[in-house]
């Protein structure tokens, strides 16, 4: 079955913020069969959302909506539905209820624009939004399925996991899409494809291969389409198999996850530590780390050292090292790796110091300049990277490239 | 003049990954006065993006597209547009040029995918990309300009940056489009507009006030369309200025930057300095702030601890408190902050430590549960949070309640 996300509010359009929303539901629906025709951002226009509609069921049979429901003027979604369906608005005595709680327990006067938030389409079922003001709404319109949802995520995504997804697979008779995701590191897209060439060359027609790089990252994705969920399974194992073995040396995972979540299922399963000392990355990769449910049994801690006393107060690096050598250097990172080793009793460690810009850069050391430590007790492995001049792409690079050579230490030290 | 953004890869609709560069796309086309009127993401697949092109062509005068211009066979975009303008396909010496000498210098072999990266359709000027082997393309046909670049984000930030806006600007005659962002922290969306209600009725036509609230802070936008820019600036002006003086306790800032660049700039001015002693934001925090250019004038450094161990061992915390109050209580967030103002000697200094989940909740402590302490010299500010069960959440909403409070406390310090 195909389906399309539309997502209305001028928040998007004028990139004040990025549309993660739909990217989330996506994979939901996908992973109950249902795949996405097309992902659509309009503005909070009546004529414009109409027309977003319209487009829509004329493509999928199922449209979800989000955003535009809150209680300000320029919500507008609500009564373009109820025009688009050509039906009036109701008062949800639910919806009602759980507003004035809400409104009682923060000792908050219920105002005209808040009791607003119960109305709705006559023709709609309402979706109980146990975590917000603004309703979920269902409607069932000549065989198409039209979903409302606020466009605030924990609010969407409680509504899609809890009333959404079970109600679909209750009113659908949904085929199957199943994917696999081999996530390798260290070889670019165009060699992975030129290895593989004959393999790709003879998958089934059922099954499609695409390539997803970043940042010296790339994921082969296999889809495979049909109805007997038990025989894409069977077809998608044999040709990732085939992969796997052609492509052993870079392949990290056959799980779409990223790469800290690979680091920390093999540490974890090695029992081992980690502890991280970030200088231009500021955190980024512990935040990764920590990003992920259960990290606590693999990393330790990390030191964010954006000065030189930090960098000899917390980890340990010489001040003759740092005065000689600069915080940039091979000597300065090494330090930082060996002293995060000492400071978090870790069996493995990361370091890193460069230049993330835009300023800080010389001709010797331009900005994106970057010492990758990475270090257990056996040994210290230190590399140079230039990478560009943009701060946010620097800090990304650099930690992808670090958890690169980790995982390589990693191996090695099997 | 309006633009639409068409991203063409099944990976944004399978929700592997997130569309951050239209946002950014959006950002720099509204800074030239080009609105934008709708963004699409559609699959490589060749009907779709005809009619996907069809439909942004009968909307719009620009037309960017991103995506689906890599080496290998998923890859569409070229040969669909080159069908869509009705043209064959040539070969560009620069672009093949660029290529042979990014695998020289790799040491790679040049294959034949490689190669047909040279190739565009025969109606287009190529828009020479510096930082990859895909080329960009500027196409104009009846008067509607189409570019296509590749979906790599960085490759199409510097053509964008580099060569596409200054062709749009000597293109079209652009007409003015002014955003004036007004920064709310503390109050909810639906109490702001109560009490700016008559503000908002007496805007001026050509003035519009947008909404936009995420995690415990609201946007106010307030967007003017026309023709002469200074006009627009005035009567925006008015309008913030009458807004920002009857809002004046809950406003940030005034400009559209994230509450961590608020507290940036303020404490850059106040010559303040600042760490971080991070338990359940795990680095988060940190690289808020040090994503931003200059952080490290205010920004020392930040211990991400998340052992009892660390947690004495780099803030000082003392031992009996931990194992009596537990790592989730007032007394160990207050030593934790006070043990970071030590460490670190800065002005200020933020703890957090809590439960970000799924595990790890107790009745007494149910999973969401944070505590948040803000220090200086003076004095120590300590508060308890109870956030909801979803790891990823957790994190950002405690980041942003941290610094909330830390706000708070620069303001009652001043």
């Amino acid at each position: 079955m195909l389906a399309e996300i539309i997502t209305i509010g001028d928040e998007i359009l004028i990139g004040q913020i990025i549309d993660s929303n739909s990217a989330w539901m996506a994979q939901q629906l996908n992973a109950i069969g249902v795949r996405i025709k097309q992902i659509s951002s309009v503005s909070d226009d009546r004529g414009h959302i109409f027309s977003a509609l319209k487009e829509a069921s004329g493509r999928a049979d199922l449209i979800l909506i989000t955003g535009g429901l809150g209680p300000t003027k320029d919500d507008i979604t609500k009564t373009t539905l109820a025009e688009y369906f050509g039906v009036g608005m109701k008062r949800d005595q639910q919806t009602l209820d759980n507003v004035a709680n809400i409104f009682e327990r923060y000792n908050r006067p219920l105002l005209e624009v808040n009791i607003r938030q119960a109305d709705v389409p006559e023709n709609c079922e309402v979706l109980f939004n146990k975590n917000g003001t603004a309703p979920g709404m269902w409607f069932q319109v000549d065989g198409k399925v039209f979903v409302s949802m606020p466009g605030v995520p924990f609010e969407m995504m409680y509504l899609m996991e809890d009333l959404v997804i079970p109600k679909l697979k209750e009113t659908f008779d949904l085929p199957k899409i199943i994917h696999q995701t081999i996530l390798t590191a260290g070889e670019g897209e165009s060699f992975l494809a030129e290895r593989i060439a004959d393999i790709e060359d003879q998958l089934p027609p059922e099954i499609k291969l695409a390539y997803l790089p970043k940042l010296g990252v790339v994921r082969l994705r296999l889809s495979a389409y049909g109805e007997d969920e038990n025989q894409l399974k069977k077809a998608l194992a044999i040709q990732t198999k085939k992969i796997t073995k052609r492509l052993g040396d870079t392949i990290v995972a056959t799980e779409d996850i990223p790469l800290e979540k690979a680091i920390l299922l093999l540490m974890s399963k090695n029992k081992q530590t980690l502890s991280l000392a970030e200088s231009c990355t500021g955190g980024y990769l512990a935040h990764l780390f920590t990003s992920l449910p259960g990290a606590s049994s693999v990393f330790l801690g990390g030191a964010v050292s954006y000065s030189y006393e930090m960098k000899e107060r917390m980890l340990g690096v010489n001040p003759d090292t740092l005065w000689e050598t600069g915080a940039v250097s091979e000597e300065t990172v090494r330090e930082m790796a060996e002293g995060a080793l000492r400071t978090f009793s870790s069996d493995y460690a990361v370091a890193v110091t460069g230049i993330a810009g835009p300023d800080g850069g010389t001709p010797e050391k331009p900005v994106g300049t970057v010492w990758i430590a990475v270090a257990n007790q056996e040994k210290t492995l230190a590399k140079r990277y230039v990478f560009g001049n943009k701060r946010i792409q620097n800090i990304e690079r650099t930690a992808t490239r670090a958890m690169i050579d980790l995982l390589q230490l990693l191996r090695e030290s099997k």
